[in-house]
């Protein structure tokens, strides 16, 4: 029988557990032996590579995170870890891999398939959702409901009492988490580094609109802005107590952003993530590729193409917060 | 200043809110007075219109429903009531209108259209998801989490005892709703018009695999099963209990599904629907439109157009469900 | 090592996750051998009773139902199948059980003891809070908390539209539920067997209101009633859209009350209910106990005074609602 | 009509919008005039009292914070002041006030009803659980629920990834949200003020749990901490990062604590304050009170008594969590 072997590599999120258990049941229907390798690259090099039942993936569908777990790996760099990774997977006869991650775990899988012809399709899946070629990576739209569930509980408190809270998103190199926060949420105030602001006109508008009457300021941060020079939360939270004049309060979610029961569309996406990238895998098609989902539809693009631009957020979602940075 | 007005009409859904707040603060953004009209068509006819204040939008972002509430009415066919309607919006100097709701709708405001020449964006809002020439409509992604969480609500308890649940979900016409639960939360059958199904088949499945150690069964149903000679619900409970032998008990969510705070993808859709419905109506184009989301992109298409067909679901989304009907 | 087991049996609820896990790590603190007896007093009778360790209750805390299911059982009555289940217990040399369920399962484990002596301790566990002698049973504020978001939501969709809502909850004979929940959730009418009502006085107060421009009905009603000779759901609804001439729609929760993820107080409950009933086996003491929750203390009463009357709701609670049957 | 006036004062919390709909409701039932009291101290020293109608409340019941806010007010200690808020209360006739909030917001009406004679009761309303004189303050379960969502999905990620986090509760002088989580959610170490605990004692647990498998590690931590001469937030990040040698990541809720739809345990405790303190204040009774909630019971006590102690966390919820501090 034919063997097809699973991981899930990086940063987790939620989204892959429905993955993982679609991969199981699709590989049974396909009649094709799928197995399960755990923790990432740092299994794949150890050897914890074990044939999936469906005992393993019942019940996991609304669980965040990764059951199969992950991790970093440097060792991978290294051609004679690749080698014993390799050798792993020869003794199952595995010679396909999805995997779920983000471009360092693509990139680190090309080079294996260079190494040794071990063919992959990689599914985006980071929180971040800074993957070019994709618009959307599987995980992002649990990690954005969990922030509006912090967001309006926020705003109830904030609009209770003469006060201002700043919430500090996951995206490190991206703003897209923050971005749509702050518009789905109504923010007054949206800090990333792919707007331009100035804290001077910010505070002008909020002065004046607190001189109107506004009772509370809700301000979305991504955490990344530390690195990217711009304003961090606590330079934010600083601001908002000595210039405007208001009791500010910091929120930062952290990991609970990564988990949390994974949306319909995080389902619905990991299931036709999972089934594409298994037929693939199974046409007979060489190489890894990565699948991309744009405009509603399902496309396979290679490894080169995700690395060859960094992502950027659509202009017309962008134009949508300008008002939030004047 | 110039005016537009808004209003909802038909059944409500959640995702009309953040519709209502982002049409005010654009128009304001634009500087044009924007009008309420409370009540649906009923409010039109009786002249339930009001300027909007920001104190009107306020806080409503969370809120499931339509704060200016919605109906039906009947007297909006005949002449006398729509010219009366029509000096209602006199008063006020508006002819433009953005009215969320579904096709019944939108032909009843292309009749008052094409009696007075009031322009109107059509903004599809429906859980029902049954819009022709629209791949989504505002609320579904809502009604969708709503139902999920029932859903694993039930799935928890079913695996405790050995036991079947059936879960109807609305749907009149269209088993969108049913079709994507199904599919996302892992149900083992699903009952929809759009589905052909044989009982028996899957009555064969089911008792072999309650033979190999399955302990529970979660069925998704559509209401609309009922009318279209479909398995009711309580056919299906009565079925599982006394042809496949399993305890069976029925979850009915009802309104539910129609209210719940709005997610993500919801909310930033509604913004979008509301700037874009806005932008039509002052750029001067006439008439009436309805704008429409597909392959992530916003469009603008005739009533007619709306009009010309039935919805279908995809056929992919379909395929990914046959083994629930099998 | 001592022995002690645990199991659920009759219907399951939230907070039986709980229970377990913690029963299991305060056991291996208190340097006692736990097991899990599966499948109730089918799976004692069938022998399937495991040592457990820490990953059988890892990560569980948060599911709803439970772990080691549960189930009825009509053998249990004979007494060869009780004398086959207390062999099973000899051969892991488990003469102390603590088990999660109603009176009829503490019966049960009564006679049980009667003819082997296997003590054992009963934690009251089902969310119609109706076992006599303790405030609270283990399951209840899970079950009340899934029924506000429901009703919360159809509160949101009714308010938009003139409507009214039946919301059945659960409750055989008791309608504890459907009492706290009409309170907690503002509703208009609950109808409980415990409370005396008049449809015709009701009537007339919802005209009323109506009249002076209530736009929405909330009624609550425990699915008891119907076998009680109160009104069905389906006979409120009727009741509703032909006598009071308002839309009216059904919620049916079902089994989705017994789901869902523990509440802090169900899950601290669970905590204290499971270390005191180990420390009470432990202790020497012989027999069989409830232990009970009163006036925020724990007690242990015997099986006779639980069964010695009929569970009756607190009278400060019925009169809180005394203003929706009138 | 004899008239009573509601204010929520000091920091906000879930479950007042429930206390101030049935103080409305339940005062129309007196027939009694009720009145809001908005911004707290600061509205009643500038005469912001309105009376109260259906609509102020209508749809406030799952709201968190308050819907008349807060505030804090120095002016209140000026004898000055406190006479001119005398005078607001006079053009009203109003002699009675229920007011919820903190023991600082009771100490303030107490010298307020020394000076004019003014009557009060107060709900104690704090997510801090903190006054002296009762077990319960209004705000604690939906606090606590928050908390356990935010900690469940850091679980679901921690437990993908060799990682630790540290969650931060609020708690300025109390650990009694930090307690419970840490029992509720199963973390492995919990730091309060109320605990002794030795940071090597813990690391060496914790090494040893590591090198046996242990795949996370979740941390509950109280805000206060830093203040009391505990191991703050950024310090346990940083002894867990460089001591233990595990990734770790904060989580800090901050006022998502305060907000949130109230649960039906803060819902109903809201509606019984309420009700038992409107009917005190009715009952002809002078001066000012305290409602307290123990052993399930209700009872008025002095403010005096609430001023004599601070509030301790019992002895035996301590004792739960001894072994999260060694």
């Amino acid at each position: 029988m034919m063997a097809i072997a699973i991981m899930t590599s990086g940063g987790d999120c939620a989204g892959m557990n429905p993955a993982i258990k679609q991969f199981v049941d699709y590989c049974f229907n396909r009649k094709v032996q799928p197995y399960l390798i755990y923790d990432g690259l740092k299994g794949l090099i150890d050897g914890d590579i074990r044939p999936a039942t469906y005992e393993d993936v019942a019940g996991i569908m609304h669980e965040g995170g990764t059951k199969i777990r992950s991790s970093r790996s440097k060792r991978f760099f290294e051609y004679k870890y690749r080698e014993q990774a390799y050798k792993n997977l020869q003794k199952h006869n595995i010679d396909k891999i999805v995997i779920l991650g983000g471009d360092g775990s693509f990139r680190a899988l090309n080079q294996f398939h260079k190494d040794f012809g071990v063919n992959f399709v990689g599914i985006p899946a980071t929180i971040d959702n800074d993957i070019f070629g994709t618009e959307y990576c599987l995980g992002v739209d649990t990690a954005l409901n969990v922030i509006r569930q912090a967001t309006d509980a926020v705003r109830d408190t904030s609009s209770s009492f003469k006060r201002a809270c700043v919430i500090e998103t996951m995206g490190r190199d991206c703003g897209y988490l923050a971005l749509v926060s702050a518009i789905a949420c109504g923010a007054e105030v949206c800090i990333i580094p792919e707007l331009d602001y100035d804290l001077n006109i910010i505070g002008e508008r909020l002065k004046k609109e607190i001189a109107n009457g506004r009772k509370y300021v809700v301000c979305v941060v991504a955490e990344g802005c530390h690195d990217n020079k711009c304003t961090s939360t606590q330079q934010l939270v600083d601001w908002l107590q000595n210039d405007i004049g208001i009791e500010t309060r910091a929120t930062i979610l952290g990991h609970v952003q990564r988990g949390g029961n994974p949306t319909v569309f995080d389902r619905l996406l990991a299931s036709q993530f999972a089934t594409f990238a298994v037929d693939r895998l199974l046409s007979g098609e060489k190489g890894g590729s990565v699948i991309v989902y744009n405009k509603s539809e399902f496309d396979f693009v290679s490894i080169e193409y995700v690395n060859s631009q960094k992502y950027k957020i659509k202009e017309e979602l962008l134009d949508l917060a300008r008002r939030l940075v004047n």
